[in-house]
């Protein structure tokens, strides 16, 4: 990706040389995330084009220079089916990520896809091979996660295993999710796993909505087919006219800010998840919707390496049974990632997979 | 108060039967706090007027029918000093009070000076006696609290154990303040005994600054002669460039909203108190002000009978220090209480002291 | 239950007047659990014999006087199938039900079955009839619930619930069940729904770890068949060597607990829940145990209301997949009550299901 | 330090050369703390004997290679006054760093003046420098901080830091702290600046329990001269016959712990963090002290650089009137080390001041 707007070009660049506990991974799958969208359109500050996207990837390792061990405690070789988190430095240093225990609030935070420039290197997951500096947080993938399944979930998934974090949810709980991207589909599917009681789920278009049931939600509403005054009566009707308990925002939009405080019930907790950037004010009363109510709002941006290795321990335990791989909507090659951005831009397609070795479906 | 923006009437009643476990208590004094002055203006929906106003007083027990226990274990009888906590209705059965635990949003609530029709009996404090029905939740005043501290502290201090409940506030946290009136005063001075590091304060006149700085307060801002951009510089300057860990609102206005999520450091908690009627809505960005900074906004409604039990132990160790006494401006006698009305309402005083039996200062 | 090893003996009572707001349950299933043994033990202190056992029971109203709301929000009417809470008085007054918000501590607190002697009326489930006294916390047993669902679940589904949140589950926490008992075996399937990645169940004898499995465990170590050391290796081998992030004990014995800290992984959580009664002391290593563990001891103490609202949310949604009603094993009339708790003694059923006006099975 | 049970040898070293990013410290002073009685007495395992003794320490930047920034953020150059933080690496990817956040049980961790060899270089406080190798969390000592007040608290204080962030303190609330050497006295400290209502201590000899007066001690027992229920009782008597809310556990006895479970009040919590060592075990009734009880246990193992960082800041706001610089009895130079150890051992003194330029005094 040269610079916003720009169409992407298809680079060739020289073999790394790998320093001690570096590795080389040869890519099988990549994604196109809303975050690529939003670095196509130009919506992201500080980013050094030109780059070479793709934050979350999976692949095989191709090299391995030295002793390198996994996050979770394995030992690497050449030929492993691996999976690494895209946070690649944080420096576990400064208050954020010491005082305050929000790592991803560091300032020296850099991501794989998104920070570096690719002058820097092989640095992003839209490429026949990914660099893995040292010190990058490497994982098996366990035979029983394909990596479609990886993909599928993605970067959504570890942005929802950090969500339901922040939601604390309990079994029981009645869960609200806005949205129907890959955030809210595994928003959705985590709620299912922790024992929610019943899950509504607000979006769009019908196709997103079948999948949202497939990934565990009981009711969907239609954001075209139905308005807000609708929305909110029909959710009251069957939470003995309270709102859900949890309600998780993964739309990106404004309004739906104004929309999710009235979902809520009295005491419950709204997580915003889905404003990665900036869509505009909404009008909030302070009173009526957080004051009175008692209601907490929590931001939650990015995700940890914890949240990383938990998201892995999710998918072997449930990706049987969860359709994570039908999140992937299309295979698109190197040559085709225009094309890709468009639909996903469009949202034909709820989310592309990149086949950097493939010509795509 | 028969109705809104009415003189306030002196009316007798008849001294009541107590019907078993119920006491009367000869006022010493009560208080007019924000919400009457809300009343007086008629912004609180649903109130049975006429009225006796005074949800919080104290005084002494000048009957008691039958055994009656404190909350606080102590056995009651005549004579005795005590105060009440001015909830005297949760239905304890409800989903609010049981599974949610936010007896503080429990519709059957009911509260001394506020939700009780005159008609119904002494259920104010403005009044030389106050009818204590059987399970209020009555305790005895330490001889070492005077009551010119109860009072000063009032529904503020009550309040203001609850936000900070909410805060969950750690020593070495930096906290903000907005507002110096009765409740801000009081999350003040519960931060400074909470362990804070530097406590701000933003509010106004020069009198209630000073107050704050009694109250504990580090550093004030006037909020008559500071900007937003100048007192967001400035707090920075003393926080490592970061805000205030915690950031409390206790001004009831719509600005100080959009201010707040400012001042709050990425990652830190917004505690929302001070909107107890509709002021108007606030404009919130969600990716800058939330989202992006990681932040949690807590709305704190009301109190509870643990909040008021605590409140007394906090008064009994730390009164001789901290002086909430001041914060009672003025006493006034039941003859002149139109005049303290527009004393409050024009900030003229922090709080009025209502002294039922007096003429007042 | 006239005194502790004294045969059951049936006896009559008269049909009770209801005062306003007090209901006549006919009981359709009431239980024998682990309780009601220790209670013909004499094990437990201050009980009021003569009792009518039975703390947890469900039933159809019979009669009902006034208007009566559930705990639920629901109107109640006779012919309604219904349940209640176990625990019928708590003072809400005291620093344990509102300072420190731990009702189950309460001093005041009694229980249905346990603690009401039998000559103040019919406060037992092992009865065709149970007197439900005002205030009493009833809710309606939704239709796609089972009595027989419901008894299975029974008083340990509400323990599980408190334990459940005492053990702050995070889905894809490792969870190890100690105790294959009522209170074992929800617990397993409740840690299933909130979304544990493994868990372990150790208990005997085989019916019972097979019924653990069908309620969500996926290993089971044999308590007759496998060693301490045993155990705490092939925990170990399934869990990067940590051990579980979450043990709970169901056991109720002293060996359980040296064991059991042994189990939980370093900085991981440790539910005791299963020493309803005096069992002897255990002997704790505070170093290796619980400091350089940096370990967390939670006790649990009985249910609250939320808790059992909470179960029948869980049951509504989730009955049909977990199979609760196989708790209770066999059927016993009231003819057959010394039957039943010899069986229950002797562990060769699970639960025994009471059903007053039937013959058993 | 040559090995247990040995005299310490005074040895001369060659300056070494610095690499990138590091420092040498000049050593104003260090301290002789419990835990180096301990390594003295051969008690911890797997200590790389000889080794340089003193953990914590403070002083004067000698020289500095390179840019180097604080954990604090500041800019540090050669001359100034800093602290820095003993453990100098976790490895922030392990399951212990990441999933579980607890990075005191990392298994790569590394503590100055314990697990690091004399012969890999001047890794200990006691001596005349100290080499701060890069990545080393170094602090800037505010200049309202005095190098005795810091060593004062010393590690102590980071370990009370520590408890308190696990007592979950609430402004209100009775504390009981067993034990007054330098952990317990910094918890009094700490439990004071948080609010705690009143606090109770037990220890000896008297002039420790003067001084825990002095830290914010209101009620002090001496362990010699009262018996196990003379304490209970005169608890009871203070705290409406429930025992303390927060018992804090900093003695490091084995009778310690089963006295502090009758201590703590239904519902409170226990923290344990005075079992550096295995002094063998404790006896525990899981029914009476535990389960019935609803009690938490929380272990707490050393400490992180977000509580170094909050430690320093705690100090700035309160070292004025809380006398942490009384915990330091007494200096010895480097010649004196023995007769440190003799009378750190035999409880003559709290803590011993390291004073390597000097002769002690």
């Amino acid at each position: 990706m040269e610079a916003p707007h720009r169409p992407i070009a298809v680079r060739e660049f020289a073999v790394p040389d790998l320093p001690p506990c570096a590795a080389l991974l040869r890519t099988s799958f990549s994604e196109v995330c809303g975050t690529d969208v939003h670095l196509w359109h130009g919506r992201l500050s500080g980013v050094p084009y030109p780059i070479i996207p793709g934050h979350v990837s999976a692949g095989v390792l191709d090299r391995v220079r030295g002793d390198i061990e996994g996050v979770d405690g394995s030992a690497l070789k050449e030929g492993d089916r691996v999976v690494f988190f895209d946070v690649h430095r944080t420096c576990g240093r400064c208050r954020a990520c010491t005082v305050h225990r929000t790592p991803t609030r560091c300032s020296a935070r850099r991501v794989y896809g998104i920070t570096d420039s690719a002058t820097e290197g092989l640095f992003g997951g839209w490429s026949e091979f990914v660099y893995l500096e040292p010190g990058v947080g490497i994982a098996r993938l366990p035979d029983t996660i394909s990596f479609e399944s990886y993909i599928g979930g993605g970067c959504g998934l570890l942005t929802a295993v950090h969500i339901l974090e922040r939601a604390a949810l309990r079994p029981g709980d009645t869960v609200l999710v806005q949205g129907t991207g890959a955030v809210g589909l595994s928003a959705i599917a985590l709620a299912r796993l922790g024992g929610a009681s019943t899950i509504f789920a607000i979006g769009a278009p019908q196709e997103r909505l079948d999948l949202a049931k497939r990934m565990g939600a009981d009711v969907t509403f239609d954001l075209d087919a139905t308005t807000v005054p609708e929305r909110l009566e029909l959710l009251r009707a069957r939470t003995h006219g309270e709102g859900a308990a949890v309600v998780i925002e993964a739309a990106g939009s404004a309004r739906a800010i104004e929309e999710g405080v009235a979902l809520v019930r009295d005491g419950g907790r709204y997580v915003i998840a889905g404003h990665y950037t900036d869509v505009g004010p909404s009008t909030l009363n302070a009173h009526r919707d957080i004051n009175r109510k008692h209601l907490e709002i929590r931001g939650c941006w990015g995700s940890e390496v914890g949240h990383f290795l938990r998201a892995i321990s999710l998918l072997e335990r449930h990706a049987a049974r969860v359709p994570w791989h039908e999140i992937g909507g299309r295979r698109y090659g190197l040559q085709s990632l225009n094309e890709a951005l468009e639909d996903a831009a469009a949202m034909r397609i709820t989310k592309a997979l990149v086949d950097p070795w493939g010509r795509g479906t």
